[in-house]
């Protein structure tokens, strides 16, 4: 495939990939587009030039400010679209319509892609669930239940945010080793887990479940995530409901929705589950996704450090059994909701996915390029965490997700 | 006060209540209403009278699905609407609009009030928490952050649902006590949980605090709750991350919403706090509400029992002390989100919230009325919730929130 924009050979929105996003061009007017190298289509603009066919019709879902109305259209509508921007990528030369409909991708402002219904975060990394359990309980780090079935729970919506929101440090009751009473404080252990999120692309109604062999059909394409946790105030709350406040302060996202469909060439196997699931959650097809993804932390003003490099490849269950097991009770799923992945660790030290990992706890400090070291994150630090897949030269990147930490 | 229309002495919706809802008059046309006895005041039909001014702004307003954007219109204007219909009420004698705006209860059927973005479920009896304590745990019943924040976890939105919605039974995966691996099997412990609800009236920024003593202000009304509960799927899924699939395949709501301003007169203490809460959560003013409340059980086609008598004012934490405690780190908070109280329950045996405590977790059978025996629910049962406030004559009721068990 060749076009007659150019495209810088290592971008992450090449050719392959073509994601979604809600982008504003400084006008104030959020609006649908298409990544593409240094560039993004504007889908309204596109529309009103017959690109699609029925003008007014998709020149409308183009311009809403979240993706759920076109989402909710289909993967057939949704893939076709994809297909014709494709084509007009690929014309023997530059169309007239191109000045129209290309904005530059440097001068666009991002926006929340999809107005999210819930939100659900899995715990689906063994290495991750392993070591935080030898943290928080010593004797009993993995759980009975851990590998019968991809643990999740629900976190909120209201506070997810898209990449380069600034962060505030939460306040909130710690419990100090040893001391009788919480105290209220600033926290202290303020740290990012490095997640993966898929976007429901198909509802459901309650009381019908998705067979893990088409749960595929209803996730649009995924997003890198940054489950942002406050250490302390989880450690005192989460018994024995689940983490509340140590987590719902933020979450946040990258803007672009890489469309599943443009991942299938990386599609692989996951790690061999033992025991064997149970049948509503045996998946015929490899279930997992080769992508590499790497955590960087640049403390303000200062170069940046590398402190994991994982891949969503590592984790033990799959998207497919997380989305089989959440509706086999006949919860339903609306078109936006959003479903994490959990922290994503490796089994190495240097791919561990959390600060509480990477300092085993705050005891181990991590030494960074300008000679500072962290247990856990200051003000002034912005984590980015960026993932692409590649193969056979084909890269499909997902840009990254970026946040300050402030006070 | 006296109104024209005659109301039933012992009506839930009487002169001091104007409950607000969504109701459509067999016309599949959803819209904005207020219960006075056994009528409802169809708001949309008494804007386009002149009754509130502004004819076209209130009638699009009250035309509109759910409640989200009148309440978001504030309680200056949500209290000034509800003060012109008790005027009209009160006009010495029946008006001729009053054709237009009345429509039998009876001939109504109710929806879901409003949109809601997040859903929490707060843990706020200290004596259920002491109950379920024991049963899951036994040597730590009452866990260490018990006593100093409201414990609270998210659920899911999406299956929320209005009263007289039928839920089905759930399936999942459920460890059997002494088996080695879990099955997949329909819950047998499905269980009701007697709640209350909030219903928030006004938003708020991300990193934004509500004080305590202005919590209330952010709320709009309250509501009857049922977080129905499959106690096996739940006892194997719940560590370390908190209540899942054994919670999130419906909650029920009455339609309903009672302004909280309704409830002025029925203000009372709560139970004494010891250890003193931290500074973020004390409450100078008395945080709770007497608030009746009984659950019954109707097995299909036969009489009903009541298993329950309650009262919300047993709450050891209030509602504003839990909306202090959630925004504390920043959590911000939106139009119509729903936050519920946790199962209510009272310190003597008749009044426990749940089968799970009643029949203390499955070891005791309940008789009912038609000669059967419960522990937990079976097919066919309708589990109703009732609740109201009286005072000096006074009565302010909440209606009922229903729901019948299918398979």
């Amino acid at each position: 495939m060749r076009s007659w924009l150019p495209i810088p050979a290592d971008s992450d929105f090449s050719l392959y990939n073509l994601p979604y996003g809600i982008f504003d061009a400084g006008d104030q007017r959020p609006r649908a587009g298409i990544a593409i190298g240094d560039h993004i289509i504007d889908l309204a603009a596109a529309a009103e030039t017959g690109l699609f066919g029925k003008k007014r019709f998709f020149k409308k879902i183009f311009e809403q400010p979240v993706l759920n109305d076109f989402i909710a259209l289909g993967k057939p509508v949704t893939n076709r679209i994809r297909k014709k921007v494709l084509d007009w990528l690929c014309l023997p030369q530059r169309p007239d319509t191109a000045d129209n409909i290309l904005t530059s991708r440097t001068k666009a402002r991002m926006h929340m892609p999809v107005r999210v219904g819930d939100y659900t975060d899995f715990y689906s990394s063994i290495e991750h669930a392993t070591n935080v359990g030898k943290m928080f309980r010593p004797d009993n780090p993995l759980l009975p239940n851990w590998r019968w079935l991809p643990v999740g729970y629900h976190g909120r919506a209201s506070s997810i945010v898209v990449s380069g929101t600034p962060v505030q440090r939460p306040h909130g009751q710690i419990k100090l080793p040893d001391a009788e009473a919480p105290i209220f404080s600033a926290s202290r252990r303020l740290d990012f887990e490095l997640e993966m999120a898929f976007i429901i692309g198909k509802e459901t109604q309650m009381g019908e479940t998705i067979p893990v062999d088409k749960a595929e059909e209803y996730i649009f394409g995924m997003v890198l995530f940054n489950d942002w946790s406050a250490r302390d105030i989880q450690a005192w709350e989460y018994v024995p409901l689940g983490p509340f406040l140590g987590k719902n302060f933020a979450s946040s996202v990258s803007p672009w929705i890489v469309p599943i469909e443009a991942l299938k060439n990386v599609r692989t196997k996951g790690p061999r589950q033992n025991p064997a699931p149970l049948d509503y959650l045996k998946q015929r097809k490899a279930g997992n996704y080769d992508i590499e993804l790497e955590v960087a932390i640049q403390p303000k003003g200062k170069q940046e450090t590398i402190v994991c490099k994982s891949n969503f490849r590592y984790l033990y269950w799959s998207m497919a059994q997380q989305l089989a097991h959440h509706t086999v009770n006949g919860c339903n799923i609306r078109v936006g909701d959003i479903m994490a992945s959990g922290t994503i660790s490796g089994p190495e030290k240097g791919s561990f996915g959390s600060l509480l990992e990477i300092s085993w706890g705050g005891k181990e400090s991590i030494a960074m390029a300008d000679g500072s070291t962290r247990t856990f994150l200051q003000d002034g630090d912005t984590v980015v965490i960026r993932g692409s897949a590649k193969k056979d030269g084909m890269k499909i990147g997902f840009g990254e997700v970026s946040g300050e930490i402030t006070n």
